[in-house]
């Protein structure tokens, strides 16, 4: 089936229980799939676009309304949509960041966080994870007047990945951004994998920007994400444009320049606007989820040899892996090589694991159902059974 | 109809000729709406994303294949896309442009233009519309001069929209170019009016860079648009990121940092991939796109009082006018006053011309067929003969 000249339309949700790392809170809800299919078309949401003539304003959608409950649920002052959670980074990175400054990330910050501060011109200063693969205070004091120590001044600001993309480890981030404050250093908090997945709340961690992502994990369609800040950072972050055309002395009213004036014009904010209700619902129930993916993580445990790499009993279905001293024991005698792993989850109807991955990959339970994640546990002592891998119960 | 709590389906481009002045071109394709469902979930282009893992390079769906296609159908050497043209001005000032250099705009650049030299810390220049509200190569000279004058050196970059948003005038970017290359400005060719529109032939006219916008002009959801530039350019402009952590010695392999890594990861994209057949084609046909939009002006300019402000005859189909000489002098005594205009218009199953606007407005035909055209046409001339005004034939 195509959807168009060499695009083949993509059934992999509707055929696979997708445990896809990235992938598993970004599927559309209904609602968000009713709302691409009306709100497709280029500027659609921009009908009833009326003076001051900015996106946040729109009334009918009800954008303005939903900037508003944005803010309100992630415990914020101000809210505005971005096009995915990186361009959130780089429009505070290019705010806050001068040429030479040291940006505090860590050791398991994602790439776009520091493709970021590089665009701003920043000198990245990681915070080490300890030996569990945690980001503590202790090390981001530590870090932090290391930074003192050598360069003569505290970094000017912090990215903190309240879940980490490796490890999907739950960091202490409340704690973390006390310290920071410590030195007057302001955190963006990066919830690219906690905000629409489990409940945050800005004020109470203490967070000067709480970054999310609508194609991660708020059931939106992509390019689009969510960048909240308080009302003090909000004046110099969402500063209006100031520019002035020298001969025709034109401003351009209330536009935002970190913005570059409206975002998402169509059928990406539209999808996140139609998931959130259930977004905001789903949050309440992260529970359910963890033992949906503990449910997962017992049946591997069981498999001889099988390590789980992030923090154990998990606090995030996002999950690694060491499979070295099992499924990989495999990968060197079976006449499929590596495949045999992803291919066999392939027959059973499992996707969202890397072909010919063996050794450490990264899974995600989210969103699957009690039964969905029975018959992934089951699929996955099947496959390790049927190659002769031991199975401790 | 709803399509989730409190936002009701769109049915515009179903239900009424759609003559606003921005969205004639962003209009989906079947194929782009089959597309949207398809490929709403989030991440719904990364299936198979492989090492080195990067957006332009997957190949299932043919992203890859797209990324040349659009450059060669541009005739420049190499493209990206990106979340809207205003994110590939960005990215172009971001590189070239450093605080305090002089930047070349023009008196009708789109404020998403002088957005982005603000962003970068550069001083738009305007170089002035003359009379006719054309930009004209001479006008680009005596600016360029003027600021060699007056700060010592040449702009470091220019934009140059090929037809401007305010009158849909097609300017004579190849010579202004052309002027522009003579004191080693590269020139930023905007064709968010053109690019998928008429045909773009990059290396005729002499573009350093063409950026294009999906939702606007290439029948593509929002946000979305193309970036293209020349192999010159495109080393620095699309370089790939250099920054690496501090204790982890990470480096980011071929992320781009002014692409902040991959840019339209889902919908927007294979949106744009679907209608991309149709876009090639489409621009073959733009003489007839202007033998339909003659044949409203024709009914326009038949009430009398009525001016084109756009030039004549038009090469574009956007198109302002003024009838502050005709269907004003109604809304003065009209009951509903100026909303009579849009009103009527509503009645007859037309929309996109901005309710209460009855002194100088835009419209804009494209995409209508010669039966839409005719019923427009008329549709114009009947609410002036019912509300008294003359039509001279």
């Amino acid at each position: 089936m195509r959807c168009g000249a060499g695009i083949d339309a993509r059934q992999v949700n509707e055929l696979f229980i997708n445990i896809d790392p990235i992938q598993a809170g970004g599927r559309l809800t209904c609602d968000a799939i009713k709302a691409v299919i009306a709100y497709g078309d280029g500027y659609s949401v921009c009908d009833n676009c009326r003076k001051p003539n900015r996106l946040d304003y729109i009334a009918k959608p009800p954008i303005a309304e939903f900037h508003k409950d944005v803010a309100s649920w992630l415990n914020m002052d101000t809210a505005r949509v971005v096009p995915g959670a990186r361009r959130g980074f780089q429009a505070v990175a290019h705010t806050f960041v001068q040429k030479g400054d040291p940006v505090l990330l860590t050791s398991l910050s994602h790439y776009t966080e520091f493709l970021a501060v590089e665009g701003a011109g920043g000198v990245p200063r990681e915070i080490m994870a300890d030996a569990n693969h945690m980001i503590t205070a202790d090390a981001t004091a530590a870090k932090i007047e290391e930074v003192k120590r050598e360069t003569g001044r505290a970094p000017v600001l912090a990215f903190i990945d309240h879940v980490d993309y490796q490890y999907g480890n739950l960091h202490d981030v409340a704690a973390i951004i006390k310290v920071a404050h410590q030195y007057d250093i302001p955190v963006l908090y990066n919830g690219a994998y906690t905000v629409g997945i489990l409940p945050v709340d800005g004020k109470l961690l203490g967070a000067d920007f709480v970054v999310g992502s609508g194609h991660k994990s708020m059931a939106a369609p992509a390019p689009s994400g969510v960048l909240a800040t308080t009302a003090e950072h909000a004046q110099k972050l969402f500063r209006t444009t100031a520019i002035e055309g020298d001969v025709t002395k034109r401003k351009f009213g209330i536009k935002e320049p970190e913005m570059m004036g409206c975002t998402l014009m169509g059928v990406t904010l539209v999808g996140m606007m139609a998931s959130f209700p259930h977004v905001k619902e789903r949050v309440k129930h992260f529970d359910r989820e963890l033992a949906h993916n503990r449910c997962v993580i017992d049946a591997l445990r069981s498999i001889d040899g099988t390590k789980i790499l992030s923090e154990y009993p998990r606090k995030h279905t996002l999950t690694r892996v060491d499979t070295t001293g099992s499924f990989d024991r495999i990968a060197e005698i079976h006449k499929k090589r590596g495949f045999y792993l992803a291919s066999g989850l392939t027959d059973r109807g499992v996707t969202g694991v890397i072909p010919g991955a063996t050794k450490i990959w990264k899974f995600n339970t989210y969103g699957s159902t009690q039964k969905q994640v029975e018959y992934l546990a089951a699929a996955f002592v099947a496959i390790a059974e049927e190659n002769g891998l031991r199975i401790t119960r």
